[in-house]
């Protein structure tokens, strides 16, 4: 017994050890991370940039639960959907965190019956994604959708997506883009005259979209060792996906005497060809490009697909532009809603997704290397005192401006220095200081001081919000 | 084998069977819900006053993952810990989803050795709570926080908390409300001079918490059939926590020949009468009652707590104003920054947290009830066309408008009818509609109709944007 008893011990003991080991570890979860008030600043001016381009083109806006029933992601992402979150089954019904904005979209619009609709929706999805956080690329984060759902001639709304996506790029100033379009007709049509078996489309499709992270070769060996395709259809798909221009190549991929026998691939170069002609008339073909080896991960586009990509600066030596990744993307999905609608009732739609966690990467290192000194209040003025004991005349000035609507901090103790009350100023970007004194209060009047220019004036207290105004109009 | 297989048929047109029963649900998860447009519009009109007011007292602004790692949520929330979602164990870190802002907020300051900031953060938090939705009791909801964390001087920072309250609340013009203010200290004082043992502090506490929705007698039998406390406490907590009042209730209090005699208690008090004063320099105690029976749920707090409630609109026979709940809740929570630190430094919190979704349901209430027709985009100027084939100068034209700055749409049809198109302005609210047709081509005009008074000019194209913009500039 005393042998067992000492063996119980010192497990027991282990166990202790085991558990003081497992100490607390304070961070956010793996891929995730916290915007403090500097990030967000930056955040809220690249969200005012895409917002204002999307109420521009006269969307609305939705919102929908950050989780949904597990059954309404499933069978929508393909080999994609190992990726999502699920939640906890605690009793009740079994939920996953969203893996993008388009399928609840496309809920949205089942169980609501709506069949009209041009919206926007900013919100964070879910992906259990091998994190490359210096990329950009996170386990949570935003996206900004713009999508139009409705019966309409064909082309306007997709042309009106790529109109916004060069509008936004173009606005927050990331440098050179250029947006690839490709459409999945094209994609299935050119499988189908390759030789690609129907039942390998969506897959060998999945190969194709590695091409912008992987060589021509590599993905050939995904096609033809993973995925059984004959090494003859892999080579004549290789012709085809190196082909990328304008105009010019929808036309000459018209006469192709293979792809024009193709009714799915006819149809797409109709209307690529359709497409290009409204770009044209908006002026912006010269930042697309019709790319055939555009594929796009996801199962549920039918049409035209696109994504937009940062050019990396030219330097010397430089030959040709690198690509350092994608910042929106998009398409055509007409058959979402209908996988929803008891009655399989279709709704089309197309829309553009803004990938903006790799936005903000880019402006904050900008910011960073530009030493540029960003605020992060918007407050106006400082009510300050210059002597001890005036916390109570302190408090009921700042009443009084709150009340007035002007934004205005204090410091919160009860005699604080002059200096360390204007240093707060210097420190936060507050370009006002109130300072109550005796005299002052004698006076009735507020010494306002101008932070920039050290200037003083005395102001009567009742003119006071009145000239904090025009002082601040500028701000 | 002939009977073996049939058998097996059975089976499998049975399961067949069943897979068809299994029928799809189309439906949000339970005790959550979409927001459309105009639920949208309502919405951002709450935020836009909450956020102005936050920046009006110079807060700064926050984001944090919407899931911590569990330990992170463990032991804050006392009994309400069985309310988080956690998130499936997919490998890698066990996850919760947040369940309010407070412990993410005291995370992020222990993470990052932040001992000074006032911050906002507006985000949504996850309850498995059983949902009330009709009175805005979501399981996922917004939560509107505002806290100041710092060394500073006593109840400066928690007198500002409160006036947020009151000016977020008078803005928004719910109605009457009332301000409850308490102490932990005092409760625990009260406790102590009741005669609850100081293990049963927090769980008698979370009794006296449901006095807002029960009466006495079912807290009291709580406290003395399921807690164990003697009935002689009970009734001396009983007999305290039907107080409420303002000053004079603290100077009696103060006076009070237990409750004197306990250092908390007394503590608890001292800072109350000083809380008081400063309110009274806000001009704000006429919607302040200091309220012994508020108790609050969560475990955190350590110093002042608070809650605010809407009063019902005084009806007939009513004699006194019954409460329809609480819309925003906060209070001192010294401690919880130091459980995360690990040398256990102590950052003082204070902060408040509006609770959103009951606003919203008034407000959207009172929408209905009004007949306002709220606009759910902000589009200016509708491009359409009088005669067909113009689809191509209707793109032209609002490309141009886009690219002015100007908020523009148009419909997807290649000739749609003009009747329709004056109808979907009517339809929407767009004020405007540029008409493009071939003789105004000619003549380098545009025809441009104003919705409201069905007046049509002719504009030069050089000036439409200017005209557009002075005639919405009121919009």
């Amino acid at each position: 017994i005393a042998k067992e008893v000492a063996k119980l011990l010192e497990m027991k003991a282990q166990l202790g050890e085991n558990e003081g080991k497992q100490k607390f570890v304070l961070k956010t979860p793996k891929g995730t991370r916290d915007f403090g008030p500097k990030e967000m600043a930056i955040r809220e001016r690249a969200f005012k940039a895409i917002i204002s381009c999307f109420k521009r083109h006269g969307a609305e806006v939705i919102d929908t639960p950050v989780f949904e029933l597990k059954e309404t992601l499933t069978g929508k992402y393909g080999e994609d959907s190992k990726l999502i979150y699920d939640l906890k089954d605690q009793g009740g019904e079994l939920l996953s965190l969203r893996y993008d904005l388009t399928v609840p979209f496309a809920r949205y619009l089942a169980m609501n019956k709506v069949t009209n609709i041009k919206r926007y929706h900013i919100a964070k999805v879910y992906r259990r994604d091998n994190p490359a956080m210096t990329r950009g690329r996170y386990r949570e984060f935003y996206q900004c959708d713009f999508d139009i759902a409705g019966q309409f001639d064909p082309m306007i709304p997709d042309a009106e997506c790529l109109k916004i996506v060069h509008e936004i790029l173009s606005d927050l100033q990331l440098g050179d883009f250029v947006i690839k379009v490709n459409d999945r007709r094209i994609l299935d049509g050119m499988f189908a005259v390759c030789g690609v078996p129907d039942s390998k489309f969506r897959t060998i499709c999945s190969s194709v979209d590695k091409l912008d992270k992987m060589p021509w070769e590599e993905v050939r060996s995904e096609m033809v060792g993973e995925k059984g395709l004959s090494p003859e259809a892999a080579d004549r798909i290789g012709d085809y996906v190196q082909l990328h221009g304008g105009l010019d190549l929808i036309e000459r991929l018209l006469q192709d005497p293979k792809l024009s026998q193709n009714k799915l691939a006819k149809e797409g170069l109709g209307d690529m060809k359709l497409l290009f002609e409204y770009l044209t008339l908006f002026g912006i073909t010269g930042k697309i490009s019709f790319d055939l080896s555009l594929a796009r991960g996801l199962d549920y586009y039918t049409g035209v697909i696109f994504e937009a990509v940062l050019l990396q600066q030219e330097k010397e030596h430089v030959e040709e532009p690198v690509s350092v990744g994608s910042v929106a993307g998009g398409g055509r999905y007409d058959g979402l809603v209908g996988m929803f609608d008891p009655k399989g009732r279709k709704v089309p739609c197309v829309g553009v997704s803004i990938g903006i966690e790799r936005i903000f990467s880019i402006l904050e290192q900008r910011l960073e290397a530009s030493e540029e000194k960003i605020r992060t209040t918007e407050t106006q003025v400082l009510v300050a005192s210059a002597q001890k004991k005036l916390l109570e005349e302190r408090l009921k000035l700042i009443s009084e401006l709150w009340d007035a609507g002007i934004k205005a901090e204090m410091l919160y103790k009860k005699n604080p220095k002059l200096l360390n009350q204007l240093q707060y100023c210097e420190d936060t970007g507050i370009p006002l200081v109130a300072i109550v004194g005796e005299q002052e209060l004698k006076d009735g009047v507020v010494k306002l001081r101008i932070v920039a220019t050290r200037e003083e004036v005395n102001v009567r207290r009742e003119s006071l919000v009145e000239e904090i105004r025009i002082r601040t109009s500028q701000c």
